[in-house]
């Protein structure tokens, strides 16, 4: 295949945003298929910007009193059979490892699909008394769950990255406190570092995390009108820590069940990140967590190509300098118009335009993705210029996501009118609700929409659930889902 | 078990010292044993060395040209079995996941023992135009190789944490570059950041990597006279990029096979880091990887309590400002002495202490971790001398691991030498050798130690092999290894 046939992105994110996206993907080089259903290989593009998340949540983990310790990749079955202790019917789908080398294991070891039930033992060990509280651990690793769906690089893969955080302390208002600083450090990532503006709330109890007793989310919606699960954080009380005895000796010398939290991000987060900005040239990143954030392109005739590369050269050097990740595109075998459309399709956020006549008048002409907008700045400051261009175009991409989210918000009365809602435009639709499951499962059934949260605050709903009549006791944001 | 029995190292490092490393890691908190045997759990003071490793050589990778990527955990048996094409009788020890969710798996998929067999084909996939090369990806991530030996902590564990890279070329001079660039680096990090010199080296070609060109090494002497393979950087030639087809077009339009490395370092640099230079009081750890670089502990009566405190929080407030980690103990439930001991046993570098006499005349004292040598600074510009002793402590554990390695170097000529040299002093053994595998094993098979290294320059030795008698080729360093 030809470079030139690589750089077109062929599917429409609007007629067909499966066939879109994971075209983006491919092209943008962000993650290849691996051999194997269901597991992708992260390309380096694609990895940056899981470090781009990586680095802003770990640094605002350990400003917060969390550690980063490594739990073992395999959980016994044993273990993860004492998680049915708190949770009923606890049955997870997971890759089971029964050979080592040539030998049969006596025991199969699961690959963790989540770590609780190997993390809360070494709790249970490290916690002898209320001095050693709050204690606060979390890894960045791969978890493995055997589902079997259809792949879809960073949004349904049987391994993906994430990270897991486990917390135990000594009352539930303190674990009540570490569950919302966490969702708010989630909620942070998505509205500063990868500009989606999320809802935060909560899961409807039948849809919680099996054992917590709150399960806490931001939910993001994506231009398709579908919710994603952005991040969640589990007040799990005092459940976990009495199955695996995580106690500890009060003030008064009394022995006390600690409450624990737990929580977890993971790489869905750049899939929500590449469907909300991205568009039918390929890939837009926000300034923050593009690989570079500025290319500048020469554009030169045989007479004055010296002087345009030194004069791209020098501002190149002047924003390394000032801390942009800068791209000077010099390459000879490449026309402009190539490199405009394959810096698109990267999603570069900031180009800068260097031709003879820049030169002469001493001026960059600054060209912003994804609309396209131009404009002439003075070669001298523009570092300064490009600080306000970067900052200019992360408002932008924060804009329309807002402006998406706050026209999709609607409300609904009957059945009727949630099915209508979401069928004819998606979103998310407010509506009254008694809390019991089967009135989910009647909205379920017809149209694959769910009750994705109901709000924290201010939830306080008047009449009737919308679905069977009897009195209300939450607001149920139903909406279709990732 | 109270704190107390928690404090004190009863093993001898001299004595007993399988225990006492065992000891340590345990008591200075950095990894306890998971349920299954080959398994640890990483606990945040270990993890933070690992963080403090990868934090250094992440860096250097990035500024010379290696980007991160992830591959998958699992690698299909038919991948792995593509490796036999490459190396005659590569049958790797592994996990073996054989079951997804409630079915038997088509196809056994191993846990990565390291990723060349998944890697090589997406380079090939990658690679059309020498424009693409060199191409350098890098992943931190655990492997698993099912060894049944002894567990010890961060030396030998069925999983372990690594960084791997693997890079393709387009001659063979720029892969041996490469090859070189990465055992720098590697060297660098023990030098520079651990404390520890090593030597570089090649491992004899019967213990290369299979299907190397040339295996290279950087190798540590412990104290207890092993030696410790502390990196390895292979320049694999062009027998992966053959069985893999990693091919690009040159600049004549020639379809050309490229010349591809891989170089990894694993969590046994802190096993080595624990090893080289802790002691039967604890751990000790250079200031550069050290949780906390300093620790301040007040030493108050009653009537001087609030001064003291308020003395200790100034000096903490201003270290911490300068950017040191810093830890002030103003716990009240324990008394200096306990205090000194934990902190010892945690392996901070730098003890300030803090009590009347010091408030009064506007001074501190400064304590040195290991050799206890105690000095007073004032307290004004304490930032400078706290730096100065934190140097000062850095060349103190270089110049006693560099004087043990100076002093364990020696010379034979004969296979009774060579045998007697290492199990009188062992340390390395330095003889000619003619190069065939049959006079390392006239050694192994006597007093298990073998040839750790070649030196890569000035290896011209003189006269007949050391065991054979035959004409020498090379310098051999035999030493018991780790």
């Amino acid at each position: 295949m030809s470079d030139d046939q690589e750089l077109g992105i062929t599917e429409s994110k609007e007629h067909s945003p499966g066939e879109w996206y994971a075209e983006v993907v491919r092209k943008a080089k962000l993650a290849d298929y691996a051999p194997m259903g269901g597991f992708i290989v992260t390309r380096p593009r694609g990895y940056a910007l899981w470090e781009a998340i990586q680095d802003r949540l770990d640094g605002w983990f350990k400003e917060t009193g969390v550690q980063n310790a490594y739990f073992p990749l395999f959980i016994p079955e044993s273990y993860l059979e004492r998680e049915k202790d708190v949770v009923e019917g606890f049955d997870p789908e997971v890759a089971w490892v029964t050979q080592g080398g040539h030998d049969e294991l006596e025991e199969r070891l699961a690959v963790r699909p989540t770590s609780e039930s190997i993390i809360a033992p070494f709790l249970s060990q490290w916690i002898r008394s209320h001095r050693d509280l709050p204690l606060r651990v979390n890894q960045w690793c791969s978890v493995v769950r055997w589902e079997a769906t259809e792949t879809k690089p960073f949004f349904r893969t049987k391994e993906f990255l994430w990270q897991e955080g486990h917390t135990a302390h000594r009352d539930e208002a303190d674990a009540w406190d570490e569950t919302m600083t966490r969702l708010e450090q989630y909620e942070k990532v998505y509205e500063d570092v990868l500009a989606i503006p999320v809802m935060r709330g909560r899961k409807p109890d039948h849809d919680k995390f099996p054992g917590a007793d709150t399960t806490t989310t931001v939910e993001a919606l994506m231009p398709d009108g579908k919710s994603v699960q952005g991040g969640t954080s589990h007040h799990l009380g005092q459940s976990f820590a009495e199955a695996f005895d995580i106690t500890f000796v009060d003030e008064d010398e009394e022995e006390t069940v600690a409450h624990t939290t737990s929580w977890g991000l993971s790489w869905r987060a750049i899939g929500a990140l590449i469907m909300t900005h991205s568009d039918d040239q390929g890939l837009v990143l926000p300034p923050t967590v593009a690989p570079e954030q500025v290319v500048i392109v020469p554009i030169w005739g045989e007479e004055n190509r010296e002087e345009v590369l030194e004069y791209g050269e020098g501002i190149a050097a002047e924003l390394e300098e000032a801390g942009f990740r800068v791209e000077f595109d010099d390459r000879d075998e490449r026309n402009p118009g190539f490199k405009f459309n394959e810096w698109e399709l990267l999603g570069t956020p900031l180009r800068l335009e260097i031709g003879p006549n820049e030169v002469a008048d001493g001026e960059a002409t600054a060209v912003h993705r994804p609309d396209g907008e131009k404009s002439v700045e003075d070669r001298e400051g523009i570092a300064e210029s490009v600080q306000e261009h970067l900052d200019t175009v992360y408002a932008k991409l924060y804009a329309a996501a807002e402006e998406n989210l706050e026209e999709n918000v609607r409300d609904a009365e009957s059945r009727e009118e949630i099915l209508g809602t979401i069928g004819r435009f998606g979103g998310y639709v407010r509506a009254p609700w008694c809390g019991k499951e089967e009135c989910e499962t009647a909205i379920k059934d017809e149209i694959a929409a769910e009750i994705v949260m109901v709000p924290m605050e201010g939830d306080d709903p008047d009449g009737e659930c919308a679905i069977c009549g009897e009195g209300a006791e939450e607001t149920a944001y139903f909406a279709k889902s990732y």
